[in-house]
Parts: C-alpha cells; structure tokens; sequence
C-alpha cells in the first residue's frame, strides 16, 4: 500500500468511503461493524454497565512491545476492567493528519485488529478525520470502551479501608521506559519492552477468586505513586508501602537511574493496582499469581488512617518517605 | 482564567488533576462524572443500545451558531439519534495543543456543558491529553454517545424501499457555509449561522408518529448528496429528488454561488434526512414541521428501483442530473 493520508479522506466522499472500506474496515471486519449505520446497535447483556474513554497521542507510534494500535485497544479495555467489568465492544475515533504515510496506518490499524481479536472485544463503530500538516502528529486514536459488572461486585476508588492490603500485578515502569529509550535512542543490552496488554481477562479471575475486592487502577500515567495518591484522596485514606516489596524490572531500574526518573512515576500499560480486605489478600495473590499477566504480582503494602491520605514509604534502607503526586518533570506523550 | 495549556496538564500529575477538577469537572459535573473513577457505571433501561463516536476537529473553533464544544454533544447525539435511539450518555475525549488558552479551553468547555444539559445528556468520563506545540491545532474533542432503541424501532441505511418518500427536516448547507464565510472572513449583509443543534428530541417525534420510519441520517460532512447516494447504496436502490423541493436559504444559495459550491454537498450539523413508506410521508412531514428544528421539513423526492444506484435530480428548470459522491474540492475540517 502506497501514499500518504490526504485531506481528501476526511471530507465524506468516495475517497473517505474507499479508506474506511478498504483499510479500517477491511482489518477490523466484525458483524457489528458490518451494520454501516452511523452507530452500532446490539443488546447488552442485563446488568450493570461502565463506558470509559481514552485518546492515546503516544509518541514514537510504533516502540518496542506495541504501537499505538495496540494500545488504543488495551487502554480502554483496562478502563473498562478496572471497574472488574467484562468489556463488550470498543468505538474507535481516528484523527490523521495529512501525508501520514497509509503503509503506518494500515500497519497500525492491523495491531489494533489483533489485539482486539485476542481480547476478544471487537471495535463495533468508528470516525475518520484528517487535518492539514502540521495540525496534528501522524494519527491520534481515542477508543471508547463498554463492559458489563457482574452481579455482586462493586469495586471503586472510594472503597479503600485502613487495614487493606495493596497489590501491584506485576513489574513497574516498563511502558513508560521502553518508550523513552527510544525515544532518546538509548542502546540498552537488555530490549526493555512496553507491557501493554489487555488485563480484562486477569481481571475476571481476580474477580472469580475475590468478588469482593474493593479497588482496581491501572497506574498508567503519573505511575504507581500516582494512583496510589488517587485512590487515598478518593478513599479519605494513607497508605504504607515497602519499597523493598514493589517489583521492579532490573533493566528498567537501571534505565531509570540513567534517564534521573523514578519508576514509581513512570507509566504502566500492562498493570494493575488491587486493593482488598488483607484477609482475602492471599487468595487474591495466588489468583493473580495463577495469570499469565500477574506472575510477578506482589503485595506492596497496607492502607492505614491518615486525616492527610498520604502515600508513604518505608525505604529500602529502613527510612520512611513520603510518595507524592507527581514529583519533577513530566513525561510527555507516553500513551 | 488566565494561562495557557501546558504539558503537564496531560502528565497524569497534579495540574491535569486541577484542570479535570477545576474546569472540565466545574462545567461539566453530574452524578456519574462524580464518581471519578476511570469509568462511569450505570443501569441501563432494558432493551436495545446504540454507540456512535465522532472527532472533531473543526476550523475555526468558535463559529456563529455555534463552537467545537457545542458542536462535539450535537454531532454524536444525533449519530445516536439516527437509529431512533434515545441519547443516554456521552463520554468525551480532549486533545489539547500545548499554548491553547486556558480562556477558550473554558468557553467551550462551558458550552459543552450548556449543550449536553438543554439535551439532556450528561457527560459521563473524560479524558485530557496534550501534545505539544505545533502537533495538534488547539482542541481535538471526541465524543461517543450511546443511546436506547425503543421497541418496535427498526431503522437502518438498507431499508430504503423503491416508492418511499424522502424527506429533510430543513434548509440545507447552513453549517458548512457558515464555517467558510467565516474562514474565508466573507461579510454577507446576513450573517449565515451555523445549523449546529441536538435532533433527538424531534426524532422522539417522528417516532411516535411514524415507528415504522425506514432510514434516517444526519448529512453531516458530504452533504445532503452524499448521505443520499451512502443510503442507496446500502439499500440497493435509487432515488429520484425535485431540486425544487429542497430547501435552502437564500442567503445559503448566494454565499453557495459566491464560494462556487453545491449546498448540496455542503455539510450540515442539525438536520436529518428521513425515509419511510410513501403512505406514511404526510404523517411523518406533519409531525416534523410541529417541531421546532422540523419547521422547514419538505419531501423532497422518492425511492426508485435502479440496480445503477443512482441519485438523480429533477432540475429548476425541468431537465435531469444525477447527484453523484462529492464532486470537486473538498471543504476541509468543517466538523
Ligand atoms: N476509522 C474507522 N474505522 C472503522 N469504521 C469507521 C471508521 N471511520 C468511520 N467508520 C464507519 O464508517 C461509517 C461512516 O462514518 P462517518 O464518520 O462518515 O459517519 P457519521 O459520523 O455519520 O458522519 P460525520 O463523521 O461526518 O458526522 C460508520 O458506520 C462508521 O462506524
Ligand atoms: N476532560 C475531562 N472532562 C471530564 N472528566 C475528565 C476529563 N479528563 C479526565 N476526566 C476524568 O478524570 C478521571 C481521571 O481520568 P484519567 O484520564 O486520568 O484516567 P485514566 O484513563 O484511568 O488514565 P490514563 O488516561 O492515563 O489512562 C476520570 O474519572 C475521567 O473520567
Ligand atoms: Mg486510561
Ligand atoms: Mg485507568
Ligand atoms: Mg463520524
Ligand atoms: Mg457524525
Ligand atoms: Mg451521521
Ligand atoms: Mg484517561
């Protein structure tokens, strides 16, 4: 496939159609897609349900472990699970700008296929505009997803209790890492690679082991100390880690040491963040241990009372610190 | 508000949290937004749903009749509303251009919120995203919509049927006129507005009128022309138009000349296209003209058998052209 996006392919004429035809839809193919209405109609399973939304702007648009396909597809799907819903369906909203090359688009567009073929969640109703050069960066893809709560469960940020216990499902930092590396052209010897992946399914086993589980975040932008920073101030609580408990790739504390970051502020793509009643924390670790995408999962700490929710940290030396939002530089467009 | 939009509003740390909460969440706040979770829970109404998502990336972003904000709750409401559906919720995601004034972000987040209450349909979850100088053009907003299908409800583009009758709920090209004259800082003696308006309440009235409408959709970007030409194709039929039954304001028409357009490929942003059984139409024109945004509604042509798929027109001035795809230049980022 040859050429470039034109503004032609935004405007509702043949070239648009042909596009959408022949690229998005040809990769994309479901019955519900197939409807070619302006939605997608289907009937929900009864029950609860929970709709999330997420652009996904990441720069590199290919970087090892995925692309922006292939993230647009597991962001909303872990939105979505976090609530310990099963997503349904996803709507895709493309914006391209001009002269992006349609081998990138059709080769991310094919990602995005693959990744919502194996989640088993299938992308029902999408839109497609182009702005001029310099208006935009290649593509920009905001996803929609919708899942169904099973009965019984009711998992949200504002159910942390003093006593609970805080889970991470795995290794911290390595999305936002892989991205940086390349991004600065950083040879390491080890490839560190993003973790995205779709973590409805670990989801729905966590929620099998332990329907009563009372919090579940991914820790994507701003990391774990982020999340953990939301989840106090939305549950009037603290929370007491230990540093020497959180998992963190060799390679990727390494990678952080060199770039002056601190993992617990980098992006994740592939994780979650539980926290349970700590009676039902054992049975909650061996379900995520049993998981493919939890095999490295750890309990990291405790929630305690604390009138000021401050997320604090007992040292890999014994000291204590506080982990606050956001500390230092951002980073940009990592998702 | 002062300030301009920075990098770390999108960096997942503390000033995101302050924009969300200070002026997405101010505006825009509702019970379900409340719960500032990553997703939004809620119990639908039995019966069948709908999910539509649309970009928009119109230029410029503050227009007569209208803005990026209003026009982002309007677009996808109607997308919704196109399957007889009625709009539930909206989720919308913002990417935002580093240096974008914080005093329009806040214009046109306060005219979303105005446009999603007078429709009656909350925005639910949101996501921020920034890019830097230069990678985007100010506000990028995409918003899903879903909606329910009432009983007995069929509508869909492949239920056109040779003798039924088409109608438009009003005069055509406003939107994309208005957008150009702007662009191109045309002064007409009247100022063209901007159509930009939530149908679902005049499509409630349809329904209860006519359940049995066969097709409807909105001619958004392509106008009236392309949307008829998507929906014979779909059908598998033709369809045979009276141009002077279609009705378009005359300082439409002017500016039209002026520009060197065709109204009828002209984009429209509160008008809707309607198709049902020929001994349904005067029951179906009636219940338009008694809404307010159907005041201007006409029958403007029929459904003809044509393995061609043809869309043809009965000229002014008696003779026969056919109305293809987008025919010429197209007008860029008018949605
Ligand atoms: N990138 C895409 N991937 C998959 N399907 C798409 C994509 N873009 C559009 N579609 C599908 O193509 C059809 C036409 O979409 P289109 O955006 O033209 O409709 P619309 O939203 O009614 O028009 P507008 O966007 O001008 O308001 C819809 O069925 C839509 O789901
Ligand atoms: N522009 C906005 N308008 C309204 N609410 C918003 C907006 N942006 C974010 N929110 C809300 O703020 C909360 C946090 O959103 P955020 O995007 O940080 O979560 P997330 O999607 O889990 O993280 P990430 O986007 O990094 O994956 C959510 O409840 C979301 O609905
Ligand atoms: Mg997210
Ligand atoms: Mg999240
Ligand atoms: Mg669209
Ligand atoms: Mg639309
Ligand atoms: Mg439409
Ligand atoms: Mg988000």
């Amino acid at each position: 496939r040859n050429g470039a996006v034109e503004m032609g392919h935004g405007a509702g004429g043949r070239a648009m159609a042909q596009l959408i035809d022949e690229l998005f839809q040809r990769h994309l193919d479901n019955p519900l897609l197939r409807q070619h209405n302006d939605q997608a109609l289907f009937t929900p399973p009864p029950g609860r349900l929970v709709i999330s939304t997420d652009g996904h702007v990441i720069t590199p648009l290919f970087f090892p472990g995925g692309d922006i396909g292939s993230l647009a597809v597991h962001g909303t799907i872990n939105d979505v699970a976090m609530a310990g819903a099963r997503p349904l369906y996803l709507a895709a909203g493309f914006v391209l700008e001009e002269g992006f090359p349609l081998a990138d688009l059709d080769r991310l567009v094919a990602s995005m296929a693959a990744a919502s073929r194996s989640a088993g969640v299938p992308i029902v109703t999408g839109d497609t505009k182009v702005v001029e050069r310099g208006k935009g960066d290649g593509c920009f893809i905001t996803t929609t997803g919708l899942g169904v709560v099973p009965d019984g469960v009711a998992i949200s940020g504002d159910q942390a209790r003093p006593g609970d216990a805080v889970l991470v499902s795995g290794s911290l930092g390595d999305h936002g890492v892989a991205i940086l590396s390349q991004r600065e052209g950083l040879g390491f010897a080890t490839e560190i690679r993003s973790d995205s992946a779709a973590l409805h399914d670990l989801v729905a086993a966590m929620v099998a082991a332990v329907p009563g589980i009372h919090c579940l975040r991914d820790p994507t932008r701003g990391g774990l100390a982020t999340t953990l920073n939301e989840l106090a101030r939305q549950s009037g609580v603290g929370m007491r880690l230990r540093e020497a408990a959180i998992p963190i790739q060799p390679a990727v504390a390494a990678a952080c040491e060199l770039l002056g970051l601190d993992p617990l502020y980098v992006a994740n793509e592939g994780k979650l963040v539980a926290i349970c009643a700590a009676d039902d924390a054992d049975i909650l670790l061996a379900a995520m241990r049993a998981h493919p995408l939890g095999a490295q999962a750890a309990r990291i700490g405790e929630v305690v009372a604390d009138p000021h929710r401050f997320v604090q940290m007992e040292t890999r030396f014994g000291g204590q610190r506080i982990v606050d939002w956001l500390a230092g530089e951002p980073l940009p467009r990592i998702c």
